[in-house]
């Protein structure tokens, strides 16, 4: 069997074990690709992560036969991160406190790494791992939502889609003081937390519709990814 | 005297009575400037400017010899519009419904116009009057919060450099979700009037200090407005 033969073999799909030269070639493509999407955004161009990773472009196809697998494989640890928190947030005996770490958490990896937002909203039919790590995610937010709320301590109008709120002010937040005031983003997110506390609760403009939330994240994802069609 | 002999007559500068034609030309440039810069950026070429009002570059030129004295007529009105809104904060007998007012109005004036928030942050050395409209309402705004807080009803930390903080967020929030879900600046803007209350103030990270706070207002504005120099 040649390593040409090989199927490609990325996070999402099981695969024959690599031999160790192949498996040095995809780290390092990973590794590169990590460097170059958070430096030049998730449209820049593949043949960048290769000679970045000093492989040949059909190596890296070899490996990662789209643009999504190779995106998918540069998240997957960050992916696996964002699904570790949302665990250890419902593992928290109070719900209240599980609730306010992860919108720290899950704020924070957005301000270390812009780019793992926009593969939130992103859609990988290549990798059905990462994408059920994704879903997993959205539902134990919910379930996290609902303990807060049946403690007493979470607003009762606070919505799911409060979450994609958060992430595009934190987003704005981030973009425009990161380096010359870094720490504004936690400011930010502490004064959004208070705000949620049952305690603070005022009336609030109604939250816009799922199917509002979800378009305006597809919109942010596309144009954080230049002028790509859906 | 012929035409091309007039000085530049701008916004900032006293001149001698236009003639109807000139005057004519100069609204239409400035409406064209307006829709321009709200379409393209701060940074689209004058050019198409001259085009969109149909007048010559020269006449152009002549009137508006730069480009940020086309910008800063483009958005008089707009910053008239924000010197009114500290007014009319500062006229409201209850302190804390003028800065809700007027943090509303702000990011309201955003959520229309994003090029405005990055005029905010400009200089514009040929526009003194420009200048001082900004000056003064930034004095206001300090006058307000003094008189919020002095009536126990902003919290005592909300500091002079949330304002930006707010209008970064703010901007995330619009650009992302304008269109899609365009009330949703509306439902953050509630929730964070809500933090500052003094009933629900919790302990917070330190706010950015000024000079990094500005630092931060100048780098999000030149990013807005291209890889100007500063």
């Amino acid at each position: 069997m040649t390593g040409r033969a090989e199927p490609p073999c990325t996070a999402a799909r099981a695969c024959r074990p690599l031999r160790a030269d192949a498996k040095r070639n995809r780290a390092r493509i990973v590794a590169a690709a990590r460097l170059v999407f958070s430096e030049a955004g998730l449209d820049a161009p593949v043949s960048q992560v290769a000679r970045r990773a000093g492989v040949g472009i059909a190596t890296l196809l070899r490996r990662f036969p789209t643009r999504d697998e190779l995106v998918a494989a540069a998240f997957e640890d960050k992916m696996a991160a964002y699904s570790r928190a949302i665990d250890e947030a419902l593992a928290d005996p109070d719900p209240w406190r599980g609730f306010r770490r992860y919108v720290e958490t899950v704020c924070g990896m957005q301000a270390e790494d812009r780019g793992f937002t926009t593969v939130l909203t992103m859609t990988f039919p290549a990798s059905p791992a990462f994408e059920a790590d994704r879903d997993r995610s959205a539902a134990g937010f919910a379930e996290l939502i609902r303990r807060a709320k049946a403690a007493g301590r979470l607003r009762k109008d606070f919505a799911h889609q409060d979450l994609v709120m958060i992430l595009m002010a934190n987003a704005g937040v981030v973009s425009a003081s990161a380096g010359a005031a870094p720490s504004m983003w936690q400011r930010l997110v502490a004064y959004l937390l208070q705000a949620f506390d049952a305690d603070a609760a005022a009336p609030l403009p109604k939250a816009p519709t799922r199917a509002e939330t979800y378009h305006a994240l597809l919109r942010a994802g596309r144009s954080e990814r230049g002028a790509q069609p859906p």
